[in-house]
């Protein structure tokens, strides 16, 4: 086991009717705040009548911005600091999903900067002031509602890139299970893929003695595993619900990548392709994720084996755990597959010529290679794209 | 799954060495702090050396205070409180385990309270204010390092009580396993018990869909099981030091018990006998928590199944729930005794009579029924004692 430090701070209010407590927990920190949302469903579906009565009821004065897209865009965190700044806001409330939660964080580190906020992403920048953010949480996926990190895409290029830092944590996080009920299927499915992908960059590790972490990941896997189909076939199951939402935050707040290096090469491989085409984050680990496994497996087979046995169930074969291995990462492949996932690039609606995998490789390992289970550089990242194709 | 708020602001700071850095932490709070431990041990062992110099270099000035014991008294408790007084200290750094831990929180919140600090644990005031505290950990059993609890026993009547709340959260907490290598056999063993009896007071309750805590749980039980005997065999072992260590944390960090009712009724009950005996509070939990399940388990036999099969790795009897969950206790009694605990009161060293047995099940009870699995009244807890005989 590697030393570690951890910490997470973040307030978790969780539960049926919890957004009626956003007000008081707003008010601890500011009477005056940015309101930050996407699109129109928090309006349909009433959560944006709910939070806002809360807020009124507690006193707390609201100045609104709406239109975050998925894999959010930095012209909009731009306008949010210009908001914040002209309003002389002091406290951010996110309602919504990462998306709507790694804007605000963007915002909150790029207010008080007076250089670009574009630099805490793009070079080793450090943070060192935010403002203080809190969040409502709609789509149980990225995680961002106690994680420290936060992805944001500059879309001229088409970069996504992250900053990670414990100042990001948001200081509370409301989850009412019941605001998932309304997600499209996609969704659902494709945060299970972003949940489980999170557990998993953390659970493929060379370290042997992460006993306790090992077992935390596979319990959270598994929840995930049982939950997503009752909540695709069943969308208002609140348990199944509730296992989901929890889990999103379990898988990401940290505790599961204690004492192990972490791996994360999906991930970067995986922002290339949502970066460049619009691919829903989960969505698109759904597609990396096996193909890197294909890849990377035989440099420990005994950690794909028990991944196998201790996850997805699979009698271990004592003479051959290759072929265990091999098993876990078909069961992966079938079980996204089962969701309603797409499984390969190619069934994606996009045309991705050779050259285009090859610019991705490229950028996605501008900076060196990625990943730490193994270093993968430009050919072997080239190589999984093919895989996944 | 029960709504519930989670928030656990302690810094872990875990592995080799990490004591050095002890001074920078502490420089955080204050200048000028209370050193509070127990025996000779930390001194025998270069532990109370390695503090200290990482103080020095600090330039953090320390008053001592050793002397806590096991089920730590009132009477040093108030004596801490005065130093604290007397010398301006507002933060304490406890060094050492449960008992000293435990202490430092009593004394954190006896210092700005006006009234006696034995309010805050026999009646429900609550508390408002305390100084911060840090931690030094040195034997992995009590939780005490990130937990909102502090158990103190007032030695004249021979009461055992506890007070809970947030604000009684270490700081932070330094985790260093090879501080835990010089522990005797009986102490490693009795924390593995009061670990694993942690999680099992979350463990069991009647809330059906609890399965990502179910499965935390049950991994953190696991690896309890798997690594206590190493710890016992190998003293200098750290993985399976840290891993118990980290366990430790992990059981009783409150995550555990996220969306369910927990019970606590064994905590209850053996705090009698070890207010009473000066029992180590593990090693009474090994004998009574065993003879509570007993006395319960066919209140919710798909549980104690589930903790059979999941935990113990014994195989369901689909014909027979009640069977699986007999085999579960079994087990666990069967490992208290292997890693050299008692598991009956008849072995303990003191004399015991039938009048004893029911002064503690009154005494118990005397605020009401304990537990929530089942609540017991005098009568019940009576039974306990005597299957625990």
């Amino acid at each position: 086991m590697q030393n570690f430090t951890f910490q997470n701070r973040t307030k978790i209010v969780f539960g049926k009717g919890t957004e009626g407590q956003v007000g008081e927990e707003v008010k601890e920190y500011s009477d005056k705040i940015l309101f930050l949302y996407g699109g129109g469903s928090i309006k349909e579906y009433g959560i944006y009548d709910r939070v806002m009565d809360s807020l009124d009821e507690a006193g707390v004065g609201v100045v609104e911005l709406g239109g975050v897209q998925p894999n959010p865009r930095l012209s909009l965190v731009k306008e949010g600091i210009e908001v914040c700044r002209e309003n002389g806001i002091e406290f951010i409330l996110a309602v919504g999903g990462g998306s709507v939660i790694d804007t605000a964080k963007a915002i909150s580190i790029g207010v008080p900067y007076e250089g670009d906020v574009w630099d805490f992403y793009s070079t080793d920048k450090a943070v060192e002031e935010s403002l203080p953010i809190g969040t409502v949480l709609t789509i149980p996926a990225a995680g961002s509602e106690s994680s420290p990190g936060s992805v944001i895409t500059e879309e001229e290029g088409g970069y996504k890139r992250d900053v990670v830092d414990n100042e990001l944590r948001p200081e509370f996080s409301i989850l009412n299970p019941e605001f998932t009920y309304t997600l499209p299927k996609y969704q659902t499915a494709s945060g299970a893929a972003d949940i489980m992908a999170h557990v998993m960059e953390r659970y493929f590790t060379h370290e042997e003695h992460v006993g306790l972490t090992d077992r935390l990941c596979e319990g959270t896997l598994r929840t995930v595993i049982a939950n997503a189909p009752i909540a695709l076939e069943e969308p208002e199951n609140y348990e199944a619900r509730a296992e989901i939402t929890w889990a999103s935050t379990v898988a990401h707040n940290d505790l599961l990548g204690t004492g192990r290096v972490e791996d994360w090469a999906s991930h970067k491989i995986e922002h290339e392709l949502s970066g460049m085409y619009d691919v829903t984050h989960g969505a698109g680990l759904a597609i990396v994720f096996p193909a890197w496994m294909e890849y990377v497996y035989e440099e420990d087979v005994e950690r794909f084996a028990q991944f196998a046995t201790r996850v997805w169930g699979k009698e271990t074969n004592y003479y051959s755990l290759e072929r265990t291995a091999r098993e876990g990462i078909k069961a992966l492949k079938d079980f996204f597959h089962d969701i309603g996932l797409l499984t390969s690039l190619e069934e994606l609606d996009v045309e991705i010529s050779d050259d285009d995998l090859r610019e991705m490789a490229n950028k996605c390992t501008e900076d060196g290679p990625v990943g730490n289970f193994v270093k993968l550089g430009a050919d072997e990242v080239l190589e999984i794209y093919k895989i996944a194709r």
